[in-house]
């Protein structure tokens, strides 16, 4: 059976204006490939709601799991799950079981649950809360979309409390192997190689270290046996080079 | 006259097999903000045929310009010159003038200008070369995409020589003021400074530093005046804060 698929959704004009590097796609990205889950595309779209809704529809008619990233704190630009709501046609407000939870939050720690902390509450009805040990603030999950905070500590709180009820895969084992020659004499026998495992996704990462030439071989696959076969059939062409 | 519009697609199995830690996004949105060029949107797909045609097709329609990253090395995973010729209906081979420039440089470095180092001199028709100082095998602009290499030193290099060619926009002026209170304080103030100034972006970023909580406030546009006079009203909100 094939591994379940995924995509994900960064939203934020902090990222696209060059002003925050994400770190989230890259958690995600090796989150998943632990869990057997393969992900087949990223997005990432401004704090605007006509580029959220069409986003996120489209990844998740594509994919069995689609995953977000940011816009759901308290401030204006946070419309992520007024989103998500338009996007599949459900209806939001500010839902009991969240303001329960940060009502609480904020009465133990003293601080006011004003009105920009209520829009944190904002759930839509059809969805599910996301546990959040970090800052209380829930994410959720509506439909296959699991909406997730942008804060890295926050994203990675989630990405635990969400993962291990989601049926993955075989999980993507890799090895890799050093060829001290250019790429350009190794992609002719990895083309070869290639077409001998075409179970296993074999990619080469190309540098340059001191004036020489070098490339890593990366071999990627469910089955542990055929990518230490691919590595041990890589590594008799090159004799001289690994 | 509101800015020109970009795209970015990064192609590449390494990125979503969380292996590598995608850099050239990042480089590329800096670049793009000091050019007065609004980057709208990212993709990132795999090292897929049909991912890469569907996606480049729908970027570029939407945009004034496609910057795309990966897959123009010799290697048999390398396929994005070819998939830009389908998309766009173009013909492409080894071309005369791509090959000449690699056969010099290998002939000059005492290397092989074998058939997988060939696969890089593979240009559609229609497209013109972009130069890469850095290790010599072009890029290409096709219609309004530029394809440009994955590996962070010559994509660099490549939109180095692309964008002073392109006709920029104001380019995006930002400041930043950091409020000592807790995102929630700061949410109401700050939609009112948004419907105060509706030309420029704000956003807010929360932290929290020794248990102490904050954010810093971002605000960004063309018009360096207005993005003073919002910064000013801001910090008489919070004089105490601030």
């Amino acid at each position: 059976m094939p591994n379940p698929t995924a995509a994900m959704l960064v939203i934020g004009d902090e990222i696209l204006s060059g002003r925050t590097r994400d770190a989230n796609m890259h958690y995600l990205a090796g989150e998943l490939a632990a869990h057997g889950i393969d992900l087949k595309e990223v997005r990432v779209v401004s704090d605007d709601a006509p580029a959220i809704v069409t986003a996120v529809r489209a990844l998740s008619e594509g994919v069995d799991h689609v995953f977000t990233s940011g816009g759901i704190g308290p401030t204006h630009d946070d419309i992520t799950a007024d989103c998500m709501a338009e996007a599949f046609g459900d209806r939001i407000d500010v839902r009991a079981d969240a303001a329960r939870l940060l009502g609480d939050h904020y009465a133990a720690s003293g601080r006011d649950f004003n009105a920009a902390r209520k829009r944190m509450a904002r759930i839509p009805d059809s969805a599910t809360l996301i546990d959040n040990p970090v800052s209380i603030a829930p994410g959720f999950t509506i439909r296959n979309v699991h909406v997730m905070a942008g804060v890295p500590s926050v994203f990675k709180a989630m990405v635990a409390s969400v993962l291990p009820t989601l049926t993955g895969g075989a999980p993507l084992l890799s090895q890799s192997l050093r060829v001290n020659r250019g790429e350009g004499d190794v992609a002719g026998p990895l083309a070869a190689l290639a077409a001998d495992f075409p179970d296993l996704s074999i990619g080469s990462y190309p540098f340059q270290h001191n004036g020489a030439y070098g490339a890593d071989i990366i071999i990627r696959g469910p089955d542990g046996a055929r990518v230490d076969g691919a590595i041990l059939a890589l590594s008799q062409v090159f004799p001289e080079d690994t």
